[in-house]
């Protein structure tokens, strides 16, 4: 992997470049479309390739359960088994095991950083708590945790995290880490970050001896997961600790509140290598793109565009539309005015809110493909205008429009 | 709209030809996709046009309740709706009147005549003829009926199903009938035929009034449904009586077993007029697309290919596979080898098996494109053979393997 900085944003941490991967370049910053069973939710891959995602990031945690890595590495590895011609990123399934698995049964759902779930997390992160370590056994080796399918027992290491990895062959991976809750008290987090140093330096010693991928006989890049909760000192200290490693990029992991994206995100890009791409893992809100790529961010991903889209949530410049809503059953318009989606070129809202209300399939594709190319094309236009000028002007405009109606 | 037949198949009642409708012409025979609520289940219009499609029939029962057929007349009619750029059809209502609707809250399906629903034929015709009669109250005028979506009451009258396919409008629309159950005694498949008579009679003289569609501003075609289930004489009466009225083409609805479907359609169609299309209702086994068109059938319609599909049944020519079977996860080959279409041009069975099992959307997408593409590739060989010659070879290949392993 090859990482280039072509243009900085003046007076902040924010860059403008360019990754290179086996399977294509990515200019950044952008956004990662996330295909987490090794599909992009009711997208074939050309629909997620011609609404304007560059790479998509699939999840370790649920492809080793199923259908099991090395049915996807028998298939040549994650990309050519969901015919994505492009990059793929794979996280280090740290995170589902603590959450997913943690709380496999008690309904809790996963507690994501991204706009959807952050609704629940009140909720979600008092329960979650409470799971924590109940059903996901932590030592120093690695997790023991139960399968959220079937209940079954499994077993994740640093080393084994690396050898899904190495058979899902994406081009870039992940160390495998501890997703503690924003909840947990200073003295766990500060336990729990000095173990996620720890394993960070098992999955690059062992990512290094496994060599190419087994899957597509490529090299994969390896990213370390700088975690540390709301904590300015834990950040800091795991930005120096990881940065000090020779990884080939970053990860930001862990939950933020609204408010301190940007701040946490800035302590640690202040300390990361600058000549290494950063990705801040699981955040999606239209906000949390300005403050991630002025804050040197260069890629993202999250489950909110497509998610939201199923259950019939759409992104406005205007803020987020319910197509369930009476009132878009009579309107002829598209979902947003001069949008270049094809479900904006080609639908009305009362055709789209017809699909919603007949449970039909074909609902959550059109959303789909509107809301991920809405949130695309704004990192897109932040690259833009990052690199040509008129970013600030740019983002007080949309911000004050899009935040108003709330 | 124009019809005409360029090629007869010698010796038999068999014809090609062209449909020429306001949206575009249709190659006949043709296997028509269903749309039933204004969306190919799964997918979207450009993957239909591309899995070879030439026309989708939609249902008036179905759009109706949803969203209503004013609003998809607001909308420019149901092609414009669903953003199908090519012919459509809708059938009269009366199908689902007599099925879904009387036997709403009763857990019975559909009444088909389609692969799939003809397994449960025995156990569902039971309940239909219990039902039959109790919750769809017929009388001379009309239908009333329940709603299968809650329950409330509504009415259909020839008029009143005429008025709403011009609201919707399709180029090819369908007179409004009563659609008997097969283990109805003969008496009753009597009174019933003779009010279809008359209801059509009054179908064709209101679509005549109304003229062209308030929806699309052209003019539609109208076609008689012939009934008379399993009765020769019935059938005969029924080709004869509505082949004398001035009907555009002529629908053959009703039941049949897999075994008369050749004869029933034979005694009608060689008394309905040669030079009217005709349309064979809710028929989609692989066996009848060759009993059909040799016996003069032009254009076929059925939901099994999709159904089946969203289900994990998918056509290869050695008959239906279930790609729920477990030997199927780490099958590295196309559904079908040398097939054509989208799905075996770019997935494995392996990826399509996982993705059936973790209830994934793309799932139904890709086995409905298989099995489109499958059906209508067969009517499209058929044409060509019937045209071009050697159709009874290739008639004799086909069969003796397809039905082989079953």
């Amino acid at each position: 992997m090859k990482f280039s900085i072509t243009k900085r944003l003046k007076g902040t941490l924010g860059r403008v470049g360019r990754i290179e991967t086996p399977h294509g370049a990515i200019e950044t910053p952008a956004f990662i479309a996330v295909g987490t069973k090794a599909t992009v939710k009711a997208l074939t891959p050309e629909m997620v390739r011609e609404l304007g995602a560059q790479a998509t990031l699939e999840n370790t945690y649920h492809l080793y359960l199923q259908p099991g890595d090395e049915i996807v590495r028998e298939n040549g590895g994650v990309a050519k088994f969901m015919h994505w011609d492009g990059p793929t990123f794979t996280d280090s399934g740290g995170f589902q095991v603590f959450s997913l698995g943690a709380a496999f049964g008690k309904g809790v759902s996963k507690v994501a950083t991204g706009d959807v779930a952050r609704e629940e997390d009140g909720r979600a992160h008092k329960k979650q708590k409470e799971d924590h370590g109940a059903l996901a056994k932590i030592d120093e080796e690695g997790v023991t945790f139960k399968s959220h399918i079937d209940g079954k027992t499994h077993r994740f290491t640093p080393e084994r995290s690396m050898e899904i990895q190495h058979n899902l062959g994406a081009d870039i991976t992940f160390a495998f880490d501890e997703c503690t809750s924003p909840v947990d008290p200073i003295e766990y987090q500060k336990e729990a970050l000095d173990r996620t140093h720890r394993w960070a330096k098992r999955s690059l010693e062992h990512h290094q001896a496994l060599g190419i991928s087994s899957a597509t006989g490529k090299q994969q890049a390896l990213y370390g997961v700088v975690q540390g909760g709301k904590y300015r000192e834990l950040r800091e200290e795991s930005a120096k600790t990881l940065g000090a490693m020779d990884f080939d990029g970053y990860g930001i992991g862990g939950s933020f509140t609204k408010e301190d994206i940007g701040t946490a995100v800035a302590w640690v890009n202040a300390l990361l290598p600058e000549d290494r791409p950063r990705h801040l893992l699981g955040i999606g809100e239209p906000i949390d793109m300005f403050l991630g790529c002025e804050n040197g961010v260069d890629t993202f991903d999250c489950v909110a565009p497509t998610r939201m889209g199923r259950n019939g949530g759409v992104y406005t410049k205007d803020g987020r539309l319910n197509l369930f809503n009476a009132k878009f059953i009579r309107d002829l318009g598209p979902i947003e005015d001069g949008c270049a989606c094809y479900t904006c070129k080609n639908y009305t809202r009362s055709y789209v809110a017809h699909l919603f209300r007949s449970e039909e399939m074909l609902a959550g594709t059109l959303a789909s493909i509107h809301n991920l190319h809405f949130i695309i094309s704004l990192v897109d236009k932040i690259r833009e205008l990052m690199s040509e000028g008129g970013y600030f002007e740019f983002k007080e405009a949309f911000l004050s429009r899009y935040y108003a109606t709330k």
